[in-house]
């Protein structure tokens, strides 16, 4: 992993990272690599997990909590791709290619989205949310004005606190309070 | 601009488009495409612009009415990218472009979003929307999710009725509706 980071430093284009070169860089046999990944698309998304801030403990003290904690660490993220060069780069780069993109997915949106789900599934189970909002929907109503402006926005604030202020207000309501109880 | 199409739907990238390509395409001189486009880049984002969806006529009947219009035509614009082999690799090859990118998000999503801010504001002057919250969060908010849903999530259903739902759960918040009136 750190042959493949020294790489990209360096500037090499994601394309031209092959199993070889980073065998050589980082002084192994290509067998040494294949044992534990079956090919560059995993060592490379594997890269990238590890730049990125690791999955937050969840405190679990209530749903909302734990939603701020998952919000949270998209925040962390959107401040780190704003300041680690290398890390923007490796990200835009992974989504020019579709077969890294793929593999990203599969292994790190896909199983956050589930654990995304399953909180939220307890939350209509405890009666802490709404029932009748499809559980699918209600992950991009929470989930996504965060991840577009850590990702699809690069020039937008993410200030301390954004993260409760966004879950306190998609489960409150962007109404006035006092029309809530009319 | 149906030379342009043409090209594209030949599958003639992006990058080898070229105004002296184009004007031989449609049969006349650079010169004439001069007149109203200073460069490609500028051609190419009214091409982008007229495919797709028009700017819904806002009702103006309510900040909740206006909402749902801009919603709904986002979630148009999700449906045509799916359907439309050429819209879906357009999109994909300008934002592979960044000068391109630059020149649609300036003419396109820029004004877009003005004209977003301005409903919001109206929304917290006259009470129908909490003035508690960033309006740019407050944007980020009501049209996160369903870009999200139609931009990166290709394959996420975008059922009729979606931007009335998201609209209404925004602005009455998820939590149960019990647990606003204790």
């Amino acid at each position: 992993m750190e042959g493949v980071l020294k790489l990209l430093e360096d500037g090499v284009p994601l394309a031209e990272l092959s199993i070889e070169r980073i065998a050589r860089t980082a002084g192994v046999g290509k067998a040494t690599i294949y044992r534990r990944w079956s090919g560059k698309e995993e060592l490379f998304v594997e890269v990238v997990r590890a730049a990125e801030p690791p999955d937050p403990e969840l405190p679990g003290t209530s749903v909302r909590d734990d939603l701020v904690a998952l919000l949270e660490q998209l925040r962390q993220r959107g401040l780190m791709t704003r300041s680690s060069v290398l890390l923007h780069n490796v990200i835009a780069q992974m989504k020019s290619s579709p077969k890294i993109w793929d593999a990203y997915h599969a292994s790190v949106v896909e199983p956050r989205r589930r654990k995304q789900h399953a909180i939220l599934l307890r939350g209509q189970e405890n009666g802490e949310l709404r029932a009748d909002i499809d559980v699918d929907v209600m992950n991009d109503m929470i989930f996504g004005p965060m991840l577009v402006r850590a990702v699809m926005r690069p020039d937008a604030e993410l200030p301390e606190g954004l993260a409760e202020q966004m879950a306190d207000a998609v489960l409150e309501g962007l109404r006035p309070v006092s029309s809530h109880t009319p």
